[in-house]
């Protein structure tokens, strides 16, 4: 069975693609609005742990109505939490048997319920996994330790694919550097470098 | 990281085994109240997939609360569920890294809430894990299709190790056979036989 996951080149979603790869024939997608080359990070890290790679290609639009939501709210969650069902709408139309992605038990955003799941389920015949879904951040903390070679940062000094990167850079564009760092709260990123024992 | 899963034999809980076993040192564990044998069918099963197995004893003044409960219920449903909480209390008691179980996304009963979850983990300092609750139904058959050897039948003729054989039993030594089929609904169950591939 094919599936396809959305993947940024960080812990939670290596993780998950480690996790399945016993069981699918598992292909890395990173969504990528065409505003920064910041998905080539995670092509890197998909090709240095032999995972198969395609980018996902996101409507533009998408991302001024998400950076126009972001700018009124002055905080990113209803914005990423667009982006993000936007992403798996594409990622369901691409034709992959299953469809997955890095959401964890205690993750704020981006969130996918259950009601949301079988949505994409039953109006695009496949599977929808999120299989860190069952894992707290211990437990994917611990995981990751045993597992993985990881790079850990601030935000905005971290390579890696997720959506903030473009988001940012759109919003730096109109409202100037400084509106990034009281928009978006300084958080740890990771970028993962290669996997142990592989 | 030492990993204990509460194991019936059946396709869940095995399929939760396997997505487990690159990640964790996984030993399969079968509760029982002693009150009848089916907890050797599970032991069968874990041998010929090659898992570590212990028995977990489980108090047997849960059982008589649990088939009070029942049979003022008329349905299984809280009985099970009291069951399973107190399955996950005793399992976390014997000293492992991690304790999991088979609950899906889908399920209705038992099912383990995020705040339950996070209860067990910092009463218990260990992670609990539900590597089955980012899959739903249609995702487990398939998987369990591609992956294990399944007998699939009635529930009252399927040999495993779940809760409810032993409730039935207590049931039924109470009120006679009779009453099983009113208050235990016709369901298909299945014992997995073996893995392919393995």
């Amino acid at each position: 069975m094919t599936l396809g996951l959305l993947y940024s080149g960080g812990k939670d979603s290596t993780l998950a693609a480690m996790l399945l790869e016993d069981f699918y024939d598992v292909t890395l997608m990173t969504a990528t609005f065409g505003i920064t080359d910041d998905w080539t990070y995670a092509r890197d890290t998909a090709e240095s742990l032999g995972f198969e790679f395609e980018r996902l290609d996101l409507d533009p639009d998408v991302a001024t109505e998400a950076v126009e939501t972001i700018r009124a709210d002055g905080f990113p969650r209803n914005g990423i939490q667009l982006v993000h069902q936007h992403s798996l709408e594409q990622l369901a139309a691409v034709g992959f048997d299953a469809i997955a992605d890095g959401t964890r038990r205690d993750d704020r955003v981006p969130t996918v319920s259950r009601a949301q799941a079988q949505s994409l389920e039953d109006r695009h015949d496949l599977d929808y996994i999120a299989p860190l879904s069952g894992f707290g951040r211990q437990a994917v903390d611990r995981l990751v330790e045993s597992t993985l070679d990881v790079t850990v940062g601030p935000s905005e000094e971290i390579t890696r694919a997720d959506y903030e990167a473009e988001l940012r850079a759109l919003i730096a564009e109109r409202d100037g550097e400084d509106a990034i760092g009281s928009i978006f709260p300084a958080h740890e990123q990771t970028h993962v470098t290669g996997a142990q024992d592989r």
